[in-house]
Parts: C-alpha cells; sequence; structure tokens
C-alpha cells in the first residue's frame, strides 16, 4: 500500500495525519523534537539548518496563532518565510488552488504549510507537488491537525516517560475535534494502555468505541484515577446549536473543575489545545493551576514544529 | 533629453517602464537575471548583495501575487523588507504619499517598490527621492509593469536565443494591458523583425499600427508560423461588459487550444502572465501543455527581479 | 515605592511612561541613540545586538507607521520579529489577552511591543511577564507613547544640546496628546526651564498649570523668542466636534504659518510628530521649510527605538 506522507526509504516526506504514521516516525518526530527545546532556551535561539530554504505558509483559513508557531519555528530553523493569506471566497475552485500552489513551486519554495478549511487539502497539494518539495498540513476541516496531536503526545511523554502504565482521559467534543481521532490513534500506537473518552452522546462520532476507547457519559466516573486529561476546546458556535442545551449546563457536566480534578490522580496533568473557554470547557483555577500544562504544550508545540521542518528538509537533530 | 531611470553616466537609477531604457541597459538587465537563475537553485539560495539595505514594498493597490515575488526576491538578496499595503481609500491626496514616501526614506530605506492603481505614481515618486534611494514601479495603472514585461522577454530570449529571427504573437486584450505596450517595444528593441498583435477590434488601442506591429482579428491567420504565442489575461470585468459578448464566444474566437496552437511552428512556445482564466483566454490543455512555458515565467520572474535589485543597489553579478 | 520600569538594580526593564525614568535613566538612553545614529547610515546597516531574539509586535490597535519604525529597528538589530495585529473586537476581556501574553511568552518571546487604545494596557501586561521579559509600550491611548516623547527629546538635544538655556512652545491639542504631558515631564527633568503651552481653553487639561508651564491663548504671544516649536497633530474627530468652530477657524489662530514662526529666535527648529494635516495645524512652507526637523524627528525615531530595545536586552552600545 502506498503511503503518501514516505518515500520509497521509508523517510518522512509529507506530514499529513498521525494517521499512517509508522511507529519508528513517530519516536524520530519525537525525539528531534527533543533535542529542539534546548534551542529556545538559548541566548541565540536560532539555529542554521533551513538557512536559505523557503517556507510558504499558505492559510486558505485565517489563524494568526498557528500561523505564529509555523513562522518562528520557520525563522528559529533560519528559513526564508513568506505568509499569505488566501481567503477561500477568491479561491473556491482546486484548479484555482494548484495554480497558486504551482507558481509558488517555480518560485522554488522549499516546504509549505497548509491551512484550509477543507478536510483533504492538504493531501490534495501533496499529491501535485514534485519529489523534492515537502507539505505540512496545519490543519484541514475536522480532519487533521498532526503538529497539534504530535506536541500533545510530545507533551504527556515528557512529563508521563512510561508510556505503557497510562491512563488518559479525553474530554469534550471529541466529534469535532481536529485532533483527538489522531491523538488516540497515536497514544495506542506508542503503547499507551487505556485509552478513555468523555462527552455527552451528541458530542461523540457514532463509531468511537470500534477506536479502541472507554466511553464514558458521566465525567466524574471517567476522571477517576487516570494520569492525563486532556480537554479538548468547546467551540462557540456548538454551545448554540442543537447539540447542547447552555454553556453553563456544558460547565456543569463536563467543565473541568478542581472539585473534578480531584478524582484523576494526584499527580496527573491537565491539557488544553487553546484558546480556552475559561469557565466553559475549564475553571481558570484549574488552567493556572499547578497541575496544568498548558503553557508548556505551546513551548513544545515550537519544538515539535521545528523537528518536522527539520526531519523533511533532511536533519535528524538540533546543531 | 532628461531620462529618469538613468543616472548621469547612464546607468540605471529606477525602473520605471521599459521605454525609454537603451538596449545596452535592457541586455544588462537580462545577462545579470541569467547569472541569477542559479541561485533559486542552489542548496542555499541566498546571496548577500543587499545585506543590511532596507527593501520597503509599499502596495497602494492589494496583488499578493507580485507582492510575493518582491519579497522573495529581496529575501534571496539578503535584504530587509517591509510591506506597507497602503489603502488607496486613506491616501486619496499626492502630497498624502509623498508624506509617507519622505517618512520612508527618513527611515534610511534603500528601494521602493510601488504598486499603484494610477499611472505614472511610481515616475512620481522617483522624481521625489534623493539620488541614493531606488524606485521599482510594480505595475501603475494601465500604464507600465516593467519587471513583468523583463521576465516575458528573458524567457523569450531563453527558449529563442536567435531573436533576429523570430515572429511573436501578442494575443487577447492589448488595450487594457500593463504589459504589451512595453513588450511590443523591447521585443523590437532587442532586434524581432515580426509582432503581431491578435485582437478583436474592441480590444485594440486606435493608434497600434503605428507601434509597428501587424494586426489581425482572426486568430488562426495570426498564429500561422508563430515561433511565441503570447497570451493576455482577460480581466473579468471585461467580460460582462460591453466590450465582449460573452466569455464562451471569446473562448471559441481568442481562445488558445492545442487545434489552434497546431497552426504556429511546432516548436513554438505559450506564455500567459497568470493568473490565467482557465477556459476563456486558454484552454487548460495548453497551459499544462510541453510548449507552456507559463511556469518557468514565474521562474525567470524572480531571477529578473533580483536582477533588478541588484544591479540598482549597485552590483551586476550573482555572488 | 516600586517603579515598574526599572530592576532591583535600578535598570531599565520595561518602557511603558517617560514619567517614572530617572533622569540617568534618560540620559542613558538618549546617549545610547547616539551611537545608533549612525548605524542607519552605513552600507550594511545591521547589527547583531539582538541575533535570535524574538520581538512580538502585538497591536491591538492598527497603526502601519509606529509598527513599521518598531519592525525596522528591531530587523536592523537583526532580531526575529513576528507581527500580530489582533482586532480588540476579538479580545475585549483582560483574560484574553493575558492568555495571548502568556501564549506568546511560552513560545520564548523576548520583547513585547504594545499597542492598545486603553490606558494601562502596556503596564498591565508588563505587571503578568515573567522577569527576562521585557515590555514597550507603543501607545496606549491618550495615556503614554514613550518612544515618541524620547525621540522629540532627543532631536531637541542634537539640535539645541544647552537644554539648561532652551524655551520650548508645544502648541495645539495638549488635552488628547499622547506624549505633551511626558514631553513636558521630561524637558523639565533634563533642566529646560522654560516650557510653554499654546492652545484654546478647549484643548487643554485642567490642570495644566501645575505641570510647571506657562499656559498661552495667543499663539503670537506664545511663540515670541522661542527655541523649539512643537506641534501637535489635530485629530479629525476633534475637528468636526463641539470643541472646534472649524479646521479653517484653528489653523487662522494655532496652524503654524511662517508668519507666525517669525515671532520666534531665528534658529527656532520646527517639530511635528506626524502623520501631519497640512493647512490645518501648520502651514506647507514651515513643515518643508529650513527650520523644520520634522523628518529629521523621524530619523531619530529608528535610533531611539534601537537604543531602548538594545538596554533592554542587557546592551547599551551599538556595535
Amino acid at each position: 500500500m502506498n503511503n503518501p506522507q514516505l518515500d520509497r526509504n521509508g523517510q518522512l516526506k509529507h506530514l499529513l495525519s498521525i494517521e499512517g504514521l509508522p511507529r519508528a516516525i513517530l519516536n524520530q518526530i519525537l525525539d528531534t523534537a527533543e533535542s529542539f527545546t534546548g534551542v529556545s532556551e538559548r541566548e541565540v535561539k536560532k539555529v542554521p539548518l533551513l538557512r536559505g530554504k523557503t517556507v510558504c505558509n499558505i492559510f486558505f483559513e485565517n489563524s494568526t496563532r498557528t500561523r505564529t508557531t509555523f513562522e518562528l519555528a520557520a525563522k528559529r530553523l533560519s528559513a526564508d518565510v513568506v505568509s499569505l493569506n488566501v481567503g477561500t471566497s477568491s479561491q473556491s475552485k482546486g484548479e484555482t488552488i494548484l495554480d497558486t500552489v504551482d507558481n509558488l513551486i517555480a518560485m522554488h519554495a522549499d516546504m509549505f504549510v497548509i491551512r484550509h478549511a477543507q478536510s483533504g487539502a492538504a493531501h490534495f497539494i501533496a499529491q501535485h507537488v514534485p519529489a523534492d518539495i515537502h507539505v505540512i498540513n496545519a490543519g484541514d476541516g475536522r480532519h487533521s491537525h498532526p503538529t497539534q496531536g504530535l506536541l500533545d503526545v510530545f507533551t504527556i511523554r515528557r512529563y508521563k516517560p512510561d508510556m505503557h502504565n497510562l491512563r488518559v482521559a479525553i474530554v469534550g467534543d471529541v466529534l469535532h475535534s481536529r485532533v483527538a481521532r489522531s491523538e488516540i490513534h497515536a497514544l495506542t500506537t506508542l503503547g499507551v494502555p487505556e485509552v478513555r473518552v468523555i462527552a455527552p452522546k451528541t458530542l461523540l462520532p457514532t463509531d468511537v468505541e470500534k477506536l479502541g476507547v472507554q466511553v464514558y457519559h458521566d465525567m466524574r466516573a471517567g476522571l477517576k484515577d487516570v494520569d492525563v486529561v486532556m480537554m479538548l476546546r468547546l467551540q462557540n458556535e456548538r454551545m448554540s446549536g442543537a447539540l447542547l442545551p447552555s454553556s453553563q449546563e456544558y460547565f456543569k457536566c463536563y467543565g473541568l473543575t478542581q472539585d473534578k480534578l480531584a478524582l484523576a490522580r494526584p499527580d496527573a496533568i491537565v491539557m488544553h489545545p487553546g484558546p480556552m473557554n475559561r469557565g466553559v470547557e475549564i475553571d481558570s483555577a484549574v488552567a493556572d493551576g499547578n497541575q496544568s500544562v498548558i503553557l508548556p504544550q505551546v513551548t513544545y508545540g515550537i519544538a515539535v514544529r521545528m523537528a518536522v521542518m527539520s526531519i523533511l528538509a533532511g536533519n535528524t537533530e538540533a546543531a
């Protein structure tokens, strides 16, 4: 079977989704990220690994936050960065996207970071580019957002290195999450024996048990003795819709409070992909509390993105 | 007669329009661009020729595509680049444009890349700046877009080096084109013996024959035995206007198909400045076919812009 | 008393407002700026003082002009610059601003340049960041815009080094000015014996005399024998409001003309923070005349911003 993310030697060629990454590649990315965590703490937080390379951020969907992390990661690798905000309105047809991409290839771009509202956009572009050009999916529709998934797994591994002895709970809107599904896959691949999802039925995909997880609708039961609590963001548009009664009601049932967190293991860590809706899916006391690793996630996000870009460019270690 | 583009020694000082460039300067730009084509193919695609110089892109009219090419060219020359999108709405008076420019001069900008909807804007600014500051016209109204013209000529010279033995056909909306007129001038200056324009009467300037071209209203007759087919972009606003019946009708008469292209010489090249309206002025089979040099045009566009910036900064060769 | 701008050794930690800066620090900034004036005139106008540092421009309020000056200053110090335009609409709550800032801190930003429509925003952020991160206020509400104030003082010192023998007149909308109040403070601190304000009552704060200035409502009387005329910008929204009869009327009473300027000392300099309303607060003949130092102010603005960033990063001299 042909894996669009790997070249014929089994090396990473594009990063499109966590699904389909062999365990060896997953570990390669996490280990390389480890070597990059130091770079951003140096006096001169810059390595010349991508000097003279051109990284193009093509954002068909606006996301200042994600764009900033990729821009910073590329600049710390000494790449030249060009960012294009391409409104989806002016770019509705598939051919036009390819014409845009072809033009940037003709300008000798080396790497594309793609954000698009439609699932599969990054795959579509990856199939199209020549062999020496690399594509990173920075979020496509509900489908995938692999660097977010990787930084979450990296964070877990950093705080809980013995992954064969972990209970992880993923809480909230699994149905619309870009990352929950990938993370379940990655955690299972890396040997985590027990992954739970905690959510109301309306926010779970119908086939969720098939992913090898245990399903809880009661948050208190689900949090019992877990080592990691991964909160998902509840998007505003869900709150006013038919799926949920109200944000207050949601907070009461599925918002993470100190009280509920006390049911997890005393050294459990709390994660959130940001931006947070304080008082909806998470209480401020927990978000800012000493079990929270939400800001370290952001820090590791830079290291993971540097690692991915560096591996795609043919390097495997921070200089 | 005073040529605003040349200094007192006859060296290039500003690039405002192809008209007025002596043949020696035209050839200097094309030869220098030749030496830059290699830079973008290197591992480290960067030369230090503009290190520590500040290039200001001032775009009074938005054009992501053109801005990106100048930004990339400047970064590959190691310049610092500052891009300003100045809405024309907030900048209606001439004095205010000059105040904006004066401020950037006071910040020690070295080079201005100007895009403006009004003809003559770049000339106006060039007259105003002190002697050590250089202005590049990146498109002003219908008037001029000299780097586009130069990259087209460069592309022709690359594929058809014997310019004294060429037939070139320019097809489409010559009337509203920023470049067609300049290109006719450049090709004639460089010795091309036969330039044809092919278009309906409504899309031709009244004095077009005076430019030394042969006029065809019938595309099949006009394409007969040509070596180069330069398609022009048909702007959407023309299609719905009084000038043209419909885009389907236009495609039937003046759209380039394989069928019509077969009338040209078998080794004829097909050019288009982009972005293309596939199915309006050009058929996809031709745009993506093996006679198309549309993407090489984009590649050479970077080399030509690097050459112009480099010459203006006092260098004549890629390092 | 705790000074939020100084660390425990009395060194500059944040630049939030001119008020509260001891005279030694004021002089340190001005002297360091002096050493940077040369950098922007070099062939290679770049020093490596901030190489590998990340400067984040967070603009909650749009200001292309101010953003450009900080971006250029940071790039000439070799910093990596990330600019975020954060619309105030999507960021109405204080907590959310802190979440944005916390994320950028987690990405290892070294310096924040903050522009916000609300007074005290930069102070608020400065209180929040860890000890090794520095905040520069780039304008908050009517409150403060310290680098503008510093560049004005720097300009005065450059042209009129003997500050103990100066008469300075500040003319116009003192009430709504971000800088007038700070400048009065700085000039007094640096030993200027006589500062005058010239404005109609409606554009003066009620307690203005307490700042140690002489108040004039008649411009001709106020300009008599001054060495420095600092014009303030009249914002458009004031002109149509109840505070002023009309812009023509304002120009007649408080617009600076050659005629009125003749009342000042023959070697008096004319300053304006830009952008100018020509024909409202200043006549073009004066703005472009030989007593005007309005463009040198812009030039010195880069040097002052480089100096502030450099001092905050722990350096005190241009390389």
